[in-house]
């Protein structure tokens, strides 16, 4: 008898997420074993809602193509935390959804919180010897999943802030002769990984950017200060990327200094990040003209920079997820295992999943140098291969042509 | 005997200034009756330092080719205003200056400012009987020069807007089971073309963003809340975009209320823009999630979303300022002329550069409706050409390459 498929996507959207999705739709559709491929829409929260899709028509209709390219996640996502506690009544409602649409095989697209999801249906699915297989693909544009090179959305991330703050570094000189600083804030709670991508916008070591500041080192105001101002000696445009995340020794975000300092018309803090706080500084202590830029989500939905590395292993391990659990897996996330860096040389493999959420990866610290100012070249070697590629995406009136759920 | 050209560029930088350069100076040295095109490092302030540069070595490098495509000024730029009285001694020392390399030419790539300064040259030199022709390139991503159907730098500027609302739309749409507000701030002080581009992000009349405000209305709080919370019945994530430039009835700019209301540790103003204030307003009144994104300088120096159409114009544009120096023309700028918008045909022609310095071209009032919240489909009609055509961006290593004055 066939069984059936359900995937969701869950969490912050990225450019290739979506790709994923296509990866385990596709080969789930190509497999003989499998009857239906149904979507969650938003996730399993919109599932235990009854809100599902069958995702076979988008197969023939051409559509399956255009979501591939489409930023954001087609199905709509959730934030929504299973409870701790597996005899919660919520665990037998959503396998008794599960078994009314025979479903065999889940797939859960996100990063630490969808682990967490999967990790906890997959331990409720053994208690109760229940045979679904539940496999996690990963995503997060953070790449900060642990037991895997790297993770789907960092490429194509880390493509748009390195191609960004070349573009940033460019503008920032064209008033060569006057001084200026220009700060460029970063996506990075805990983890620098897509901070530390700015470093590939250099095109020689002394290039801009010159100050790399990422949440793994101890942020120290006056050293920063120091730092700005030696380099201006040397540079005109000095461009220093940051982490929303930094954090000073006693583990005190920087941008938390601002809202302690600043109210609004409604006597409300105002909160405001890190690179407009350090702008502030700057303003103030060395007096040079100074800008900050927030790359805000356009780091995570940016379509332009799409890495076709990025895309073409997003797609790779949604397809692998689907064969990995169709032998049994369950309780695993896809991860993806590096055998060479050039020529670039990966393959997809498992982990237990319970060993991956809730946990962080972060930067290692023997990357970091210039006391924590910048990295060194271990992260070009790194990064660089995930960077490749370009995408055509398709246009429509001038425009990129997305996918919507109608 | 062959006479030489000059050629600078002034003000904020676009991403397809360099493309007018380059078309200046292929024309030019195409022309039997030129000897050297040499450019000004950092306009007219860096060329009173003796600061510029000969531009054939570029040519037969293929630097020019590159140079076509990247963003920013590449001879650097300047914010300089010539003194009013012409006969201030620095006059007199600027064409002293251009007897010493025998200019006959001189061509300024700017904005209204800069049209200031060709203004200005080209009133001494009638004066003193001087033969110099100077000539006026358009450029400004704000679009808000007079005379002329648009300005070089506004449809790559206008396809940035376009493409990366369109992507935060699909971003703040993945939680489509829980309420939001987008904010997006654009650039324009005082005329709100490159905010109106956002329109062209729209699918169908009813799509994100669904309110979009221009300097040229006053902006009334009040209407706007009411506006949110009417258009949040109907979609969950709502997309407004805003000029940085609004302002109340009273010619109050928006982002002025932060500055009143907001200190820092230092006890000085917050700067921050409009879109964060509404951002603010609409936490404390509406309650929703609320997000604001500045789109900032990416704006004006992304590569990635160049029009294919503004590029080739600008070059054009360059090229036709040459051929009409020649004629003996001097103190006019290059203006736009179309004759049908679909099919898109454009003529150049020139006009007094005296009626266009200082003056502002604003987003017409019978464009603007629903109390100054959207646009009619005349500005699609307007703008929708402008923005045509993909570029194809020479990459090394992953990223955009680019060049440098070396």
């Amino acid at each position: 008898m066939k069984q059936n498929i359900i995937v969701g996507q869950s969490g912050g959207p990225t450019a290739v997420i979506n790709s994923s999705l296509c990866g385990v739709v596709a080969e789930g559709l190509k497999q003989k074993n499998i009857g239906h491929v149904y979507g969650m829409i938003n996730g399993i929260e919109g599932f235990l809602q009854g809100h599902f899709m069958d995702m076979r028509p988008l197969l023939g209709s051409g559509e399956l193509e255009l979501i591939r390219t489409t930023p954001g996640s087609y199905l709509g996502s959730c934030r929504y935390k299973l409870p701790e506690d597996l005899a919660a009544p919520i665990y037998a409602e959503l396998f008794r959804r599960f078994q009314q649409l025979d479903i065999g095989f889940f797939f859960y697209i996100g990063g630490n919180d969808s682990m967490d999801t999967v990790s906890k249906l997959s331990r409720y699915a053994a208690q109760h010897d229940n045979p679904i297989c539940f496999i996690g693909v990963p995503k997060t544009i953070d790449n900060d999943l642990v037991l895997t090179d790297h993770t789907p959305g960092f490429g194509s991330a880390a493509r748009y802030v390195a191609s960004t703050v070349r573009e940033i570094a460019i503008d920032a000189a064209v008033y060569d002769n006057k001084k200026s600083v220009t700060i460029v804030e970063i996506m990075g709670r805990h983890a620098g990984w897509l901070t530390a991508a700015s470093m590939l916008a250099r095109k020689f070591p002394e290039d801009n950017p010159r100050l790399i500041y990422l949440p793994e080192a101890a942020f120290d105001q006056e050293d920063f200060l120091s730092k700005v101002t030696n380099h201006l000696k040397d540079i005109p445009n000095l461009v220093v990327c940051i982490s929303e995340g930094i954090q000073d020794k006693n583990g005190t975000f920087i941008c938390e200094y601002t809202s302690k300092a600043g109210t609004d018309t409604f006597g409300h803090k105002m909160l405001t990040g890190s690179g407009k706080y350090l702008e502030n500084i700057i303003r103030d202590k060395i007096g040079v003209k100074v800008r900050s830029v927030e790359l805000n989500v356009c780091q995570r939905c940016s379509s332009a920079m799409l890495s076709a590395t990025d895309l073409a292993e997003a797609f790779s391990s949604g397809a692998f997820a689907v064969q990995t659990a169709l032998t049994g897996n369950t309780g695993k996330m896809i991860t993806f295992c590096r055998s060479s860096d050039d020529p670039y040389l990966i393959t997809f493999g498992t982990a237990d999943v319970n060993q991956i959420c809730n946990q962080e990866k972060k930067v290692p610290q023997e990357w970091l140098c210039a006391g924590g100012s910048n990295l060194t070249e271990d992260f070009i070697t790194y990064a660089r291969p995930l960077i490749q590629g370009n995408v055509s995406v398709p246009m429509e009136d001038g425009l990129p042509k997305f996918a919507y759920r109608s």
